[in-house]
């Protein structure tokens, strides 16, 4: 994983000074303020891999490396509002920190940025990742939407639920890629199984998500097990329960979900005996191996030495065995 | 104006459908709803009219066109939410109607919309076009910073001000014409030209604006004469009148600004005497006119036949000679 490291180490050093003496102070402290409480840098890390698979040139993709970021915290600093959540990675976010009106207005203004940046490209491929990157921002937008529909949307359906998750986080996560590609010259082919390599991907990790919730080791998981279950968020385990409970199981699953008497643990406990009664953890595991199966399977036929894949390959691998 | 009449309407034609069929309906719908309470179109007319004055298509400046519409729009959605506004033209603003957070996303993917439609522009011009557009959004959301930072601040000299309505609104003006010009492919100087005349009529566009809030006849002004003064709105007239009052006028205007006994009639009355012992208002035409005719011989500086002139000629004329 030593390359990851080093790319992301770069995207930190360039994000640094991206604020650097601008003016109004109110617009751009909470984007160095965002920058700083840190972030994994997953997608600048997996573009500039990608490009690297293919060829190209780390300098040339760096602008298109940072756009992907500055957007994906742009879009945090909007989700973190409309989500009303107080802390990110442990810190206060900017609208707590601020105000609303600041985070919105930060967020529009690194959302521009992100496009300067991406704008920076060779005028030779603008065109093309301009357009994948609107087209995906526009999905990430629709996703968030879909997602606080669905807190009070009585049925959702396990389609509508995998459609959201794919707009909310995979498409993201797949152009990252897909742009790196397209900055190297990746041959049309290749390009799109990249994109599949992430989109499927990126998936799979939003359904480990959910399995991680209820079933983690408590002690590694580093947050309340069961959160979604008492919060009854319509996750991918909840909703095959409901497609799937018939009768006393079905009943006993409504109780558990309109109960106000319940306590938190007692809550958890009767849902995921529920869950262990209809097999979900097994389902949803066997779902999100096809998800990850599909995304290997992508990766492979990608044309370029085995040995270029590789980081690509420990990094999905590593990604389903975490434990948090 | 026969000839922007007919812009504004082709505009409107092409805005019609603009969200047909989209979901999820709650962030498309608060979209259309935006464009259907309507707006004066200005913006984009002044492109297509530019890009006229300099020889170009209109059909292939459209989607520029849409694009500021739909980017000045996507800032009224965001706008509305930071300065609490319940009305846009008569109706109800998108976050009343809906949520601040529906008119949080629906603006981010308006602005997402509104690159999509820059990127349609003919590929030869996109790198230039969209690093304007780029560099104007950014100033628009400084200038909004600015405003609302000036609200509690308690210095702002007239540069301040002059400054952040350069940002908050002349700048976008300004960007539309010149893409306008650059999409018809003007010459550099007259780029620069229409730009300098957009900026310029803009500035002095605002400070009408600031002079018919107290000076306006009541008859025609629509709207609660020296609402400005009511509020404490730190406009070009009252920031003048804080420069040069001194002695007891000084004292009878920190009076009228910080005394909360003061009904509202009789501290316009007041503060309006104050302004005229200190010839604010000719002050303020002096400036607005300044701007104006800077405007102007920026026009006419334009190296194409006075008649393609008239038209923005006749719309200058007409901004300075409203009275509402």
């Amino acid at each position: 994983m030593e390359k990851i490291a080093h790319y992301i180490s770069l995207v930190n050093q360039e994000l640094e000074n991206f604020t650097k003496n601008k003016e109004p102070k109110n617009l751009y402290q909470p984007i160095d303020y965002a920058f700083k409480i840190g972030g994994k840098r997953i997608r600048p890390a997996l573009l500039l891999l990608a490009n690297d698979m293919f060829g190209g040139k780390t300098v040339q993709a760096m602008n298109a490396a940072l756009a992907i970021e500055v957007f994906h915290n742009f879009t945090l600093l909007h989700d973190d509002i409309m989500d009303d959540a107080p802390l990110r990675r442990g810190k206060p976010t900017v609208f707590k920190k601020w105000n609303s009106n600041i985070a919105i207005l930060s967020g529009d203004v690194m959302f521009v940025n992100a496009i300067q940046l991406l704008a920076k490209s060779d005028e030779k491929y603008l065109s093309e990742i301009l357009t994948l990157f609107n087209k995906t921002a526009v999905e990430v937008c629709e996703g968030q939407q879909f997602d606080m529909d669905f807190e009070t949307q009585e049925n959702v359906s396990i389609d509508d639920y995998l459609k959201m998750i794919e707009l909310k986080t995979a498409v993201l996560l797949a152009a990252s890629m897909k742009i790196g590609a397209i900055l190297a010259d990746a041959k049309k082919d290749d390009a799109i199984h990249i994109y599949e390599f992430g989109r499927n991907l990126g998936i799979a990790f939003q359904l480990m998500d959910d399995i991680l919730d209820l079933y983690g080791d408590p002690e590694k998981f580093g947050k309340q097990v069961g959160g979604d279950v008492i919060a009854n968020k319509k996750t991918y385990l909840l909703l095959k329960a409901k497609e799937l409970a018939t009768g006393n199981l079905k009943n006993e699953l409504e109780f558990c979900l309109n109960s106000t008497s319940l306590n938190k643990n007692m809550k958890v406990e009767r849902v995921k005996t529920i869950f262990n009664s209809l097999n979900i953890k097994q389902i949803a595991v066997d779902e999100m191996n096809l998800f990850y199966n599909t995304a290997i399977s992508h990766l492979d036929s990608i044309d370029v030495y085995e040995d270029k894949k590789k980081v690509f390959e420990d990094f999905a691998k590593k990604l389903m065995q975490r434990e948090n």
